[in-house]
């Protein structure tokens, strides 16, 4: 099985996933409910962290805690819609990562949605801040849009 | 079958519901997902729009898109907590609520959450924005916190 | 805060639990998705396990796989509604527990649904069946209607 | 974008579909929770009907309501897997039909859970029961498996 995505809508966001809609998605208004909206942010940013930035959900002593989110809506996402999900980092902190998504419904040339989802990366057992490792502040780097700030700035 | 909240845990918020969690609310790292609370944003509003405000999800003219909606979490929710969900309303425009809304765990003296949920009231039929009726607005009124503004400019 | 069942609406079933609704568990036809009717299931039972039968999700080293479920949808609900679970066991065997289950919407005298819902007892690390410990056989006895089977059959 | 399935893992199956899963399906055991599976039945099931099946369920006058599922879970399904539903129809009655669904994650060669999932279809507006038109009893006969029942039985 093969998923190909050929031309991303928008080149500001550097890495695209396909999320499929679940008929339960839809609301009693037709239309996928605001709140679903923010399960497609978080699994973009979870899919990248276990598939490229070498987070271990299972056993990893490091875990990312969602501290803030945001999503300003534009326009309906229905089932089946299948959903394109772009990603990129907005700012790497000491401990911390602005994520910022994108979603269009797949054949949309129109965003459905934008926002954003802090993660602060914590010890899992303390749960305290922890730093960002050099492997997962490399692979950031490469989600970073131009206007980024990668400084490990300690108020982060 | 009677729900009783003895003290609201914070009078800023003039609305209180009790929204129970689920099993399955719960992700990997044993706490409440941080999409859930958006869940829980989104019950409360729509609780009290249909047992207070007068809105008919099924038949009615109006229904109310969510445009806008943000959430910094402070501090862990578990199933099997019960959530107290407290309602204010920030803005009141000629067809937009901003609505504030606040969680906490039964029992815990302290927020594990706050967010708004901002709401555009459009026509069923043609998605256009509608003025809030009178009725709404009156309700709405009652949930508004000293510094909130409910003049009903064209810009809301 | 205080929940109060006056009068749980089913004799055969020894135990009961509010669930409340949320706005996005109605779909596009209206009422509760089909699917949610599991995350009540699975809820009535997780909660009964962790605040009388002892389960500690966290940290203990007996956890609840589901084997099988089975769920006959008889009326609707629909958002608001506060969902009242029964709870009882059919049969409990060395590592398992047939739980079953009847859902009714608040002040109505007609069930919503009823089904089973089949746990085995596994440990945490090997997820290889393990036998239900006394204290917990102990507090299921108590969910057990006249015609349970409560023999620890080897087969179960 | 194209999805392409190279091979589905069973040939009693005749129509397969992808669907993703999302960070929070998994819940604190560490894998999907046995209640998504049934919205993976249900979105296997709804996705026909809308693509294959000519179901309308904004604008038509029929729609399908579960009336019974059943679910027998076998191994295990973890995000960040790609869930293959296969569907397969094992009865039509006059106005039901028992769809019959297998669940593999991508690249196992293990089914993770099989069931069913009955539907009765029915007048938009009345709910009562309404025959099965012509043009989706012959798209439904496609997904039938050899040994599938397709009288047209009052009883179904």
């Amino acid at each position: 099985m093969t998923v190909k995505m050929n031309t991303p809508p928008d080149a500001a966001y550097p890495h695209w996933d396909t999320i499929t809609t679940r008929w339960m998605d839809n609301d009693m208004y037709g239309h996928v409910n605001n709140v679903q909206y923010y399960s497609f942010f978080d699994t973009a940013v979870t899919t990248w962290l276990v598939t490229e930035g070498g987070l271990d959900p299972r056993d990893g002593q490091m875990i990312g805690l969602c501290v803030e989110s945001q999503c300003t809506f534009a326009a309906p996402l229905s089932f089946p819609d299948k959903v394109l999900a772009g990603l990129r980092v907005g700012h790497v902190g000491r401990s911390s990562v602005r994520y910022e998504i994108v979603l269009y419904a797949a054949g949309s040339g129109r965003p459905a949605a934008s926002g954003h989802f802090v993660h602060v990366y914590v010890d899992r057992t303390s749960r305290k801040p922890t730093p960002i490792p050099h492997s997962l502040r490399e692979a950031l780097s490469t989600l970073m849009s131009d206007a980024a700030d990668i400084s490990a700035d300690p108020a982060g």
